[in-house]
């Protein structure tokens, strides 16, 4: 594997490996100095046109535990406004001795085109609408741990809630949950939906209160208030009074059941109940998982024959 | 000590020790070298929700020089833009694996309100006009070291000068310097000292002619010019005429008699003469010191059982 | 050497050691981890005042590599906002432990005055209209390595094509070019061409097809379109129809000649050809010698007696 551009890019056995992977990645995070040499000499950057503060630290928090180089690259403080492009931007980069690119950019597709200008691999760190895959990884890891099935969700029904259309969370988790054999219910107002679902694998609902108290995990998107408006729905009001998580609404999930979000949360739109008072929330727990994954994903990029670095776990 | 969120969290001999541990601290710094594994495996956030990147640099500095991870989290460049509460930067930050929160915050009180969302330890570095109290700690260090007198200012009269109601860093320079047996005189205006004075052990002068020639330490805080014309005072002349300092005061001071400033300084505000040409400037020392200070503080909250690791003064 | 302000601070002698020690970095950068102990201990400032995130990167990651601490100080995000002086910042940091300040800023000669305020060396990461010193002595390499001529530019011939008048890059490769020995010839239109050239040891052409066809180096300024209005042009249009590279001029380029352009690249304005189907260029060769030019600079000013630390390589 040399880039991760999309969950599409991982056969089933991938998605399995990476998770058992960052099952030891999760062991080195407990030590008392979390931080084994694997990835030493190695220059990841991350080259954000898109702002996403807890993305960028997680995937930069990964590389130094992995003792890798962090390059750190945002369009605010970039040659970027001076209309540099894209292209030269990362050839430039690349020209300083960059092994990962991790990238976020709003246009779909920008990560793929990147890996045609650099011989670095590319992490697609959420393109647009398209895809954000460690962000479907660590939704499938923090599932499957809690649910003490490694290898599969089988048997699971997860409702995905909120603006699918727009989400490249949704994108990444439909797929790899489907995958691993999970039921997807998607739980979303017709604007909210893509215009075909066909081959998606899914079904749909057009009201969280008629899944609530059956499935096995809620996943909550983050909805954008522009997107309301711009769907010309009623109102936030009346989009909260059917698709918004409120204390009523978590009150009925299973016992067994999971919260997850992807945060950053928007109080009030669709979280109405504080997540903390919600006992099946594991959206804390995603957090964590999320820097797990992420070297497990770096680590399959870049670790090379470096195996028993790894495994030896001697201190950088 | 968990957390350092006021100096009235510390006892008169904490600061004591804390000084002197920031003694070792400034061996260290002497160093061909200056880096020790003191606090390896360890990771201090510096989150700033109001710019000042002289003290995040300092925290930052002194984390680096202890052998912790950095994490920088700053308001500009966070999903705080996006709505994201405090509480969720936090606990998503904490989810990462942070052991120290390093907070500058507009509002008075949100350091303590962060305790209740983290397991690690905070250290306030200035909230609203409320505390800064690694300044109070450093200015005393400062003071004490130049009249080699280590745990006391006994027999010592400081003239603190400026907005004292709007200022943290009077409040924390007033707790400490009064508990280690300084007398303390304010030199403001009646509209730039608070509506009350009692308990707070301290003197008051209109104008800074009267105590220039007695005091042990002149000490200027930083005047902002809104603050002026907010207080309905004449005018920044005027302000200026009574309270800043000129070089004919300057002169006017005691051959041993300290100037210090918290910095930035805003010439020709509150500073007309320049400090390089008096004698008695330490304000370059304050954040030499300050360095040495932030190191003691990290170490104490998060040093743990690694006394050893620091006497042995081993690099990283 | 204790800065490096300008280019008219190194002898010739100077350059060509500087370029030898290149190559040294050069084999280090080629490692599996490029990483020496040179400057462990050693603390580098980078402070830009002007936005260059290539350049800054550029250092910083030479720092890195001989395991110097790097601490960014960016204007934006610093209490410059507030008024705080040039003088103060630098003062400030110079505090705080650094042993070297690497400087941008929009007015020539400020990396001269902080000088004054430091006992830390300086390195002009660009200033103004005035230098930009580890541009010309990158150039010098790129073109040196290139034509196996390690020493000198004895024979060659040079085309600094664009706003000569404006640019701290032609100023700095043609004191370096011409004292290696080259013959260099600017490429402007009247009011790109400084008021005078006496004592520059250059010749001119007022179109770039009278010499591309046999220089062996066609260096091609960077072009800010504003300047383009500013100096009364007919027009973007005209101004590329006798000073751009565009297919038909690059295919007349003798078949040795190399391309070089110190970046960001304009598109469309001084660069219409699309650089990687120019067989001669080495643009991003440029970007790639630039950390081992600067890794020799830092090396240079702060490596005291630890050469022996460098020849060694040991991994830090």
């Amino acid at each position: 594997m040399k880039h991760l551009l999309s969950t599409r890019d991982l056969s089933t056995d991938d998605i399995v490996s990476i998770m058992a992977m960052a099952d030891h990645m999760a062991e080195i995070n407990s030590r008392a100095v979390p931080k084994v040499p694997a990835l030493r000499g190695r220059t990841i950057a991350s080259v954000f046109f898109e702002d996403s503060t807890r993305t960028r630290l997680s995937f930069e928090t990964a590389a130094t535990r992995l003792s890798a180089e962090v390059m750190t690259f945002t369009a605010s403080s970039s040659s970027v406004n001076k209309g540099e492009s894209l292209r030269d931007t990362i050839e430039t980069l690349s020209a300083m001795g960059v092994d990962a690119f991790v990238v976020r950019h709003k246009s779909s597709g920008a990560p793929q085109q990147i890996t045609q200008w650099t011989d670095a691999s590319v992490v697609n760190a959420g393109d647009g609408w398209h895809q954000h895959p460690t962000q479907g990884l660590l939704d499938a890891y923090t599932i499957t741990r809690n649910f003490n099935e490694l290898n599969s969700m089988n048997g699971r029904t997860v409702a995905i809630v909120g603006d699918i259309k727009h989400s490249r969370v949704a994108r990444s988790d439909i797929d790899i949950f489907t995958r691993l054999g999970a039921k997807v219910v998607l739980v979303a107002p017709a604007a909210f939906l893509p215009s075909t679902l066909d081959g998606w694998g899914v079904s749909t609902a057009d009201s969280l209160d008629d899944v609530i108290g059956v499935v096995d995990v809620v996943y909550m998107l983050r909805i954008q208030r522009e997107r309301i408006d711009a769907a010309q729905m009623p109102s936030l009001r009346e989009y909260s009074s059917l698709f918004a998580l409120t204390p009523e609404r978590a009150a009925r999930m299973q016992s067994h059941a999971l919260l997850l979000h992807p945060g950053p949360i928007n109080r009030g739109v669709e979280m109405i109940v504080d997540p903390s008072l919600v006992p099946g929330s594991r959206i804390l727990q995603q957090v964590t998982n999320g820097i797990s994954i992420r070297m497990a994903v770096l680590f399959s990029l870049l670790g090379g024959d470096a195996t028993a670095t790894l495994s030896n776990g001697a201190d950088a």
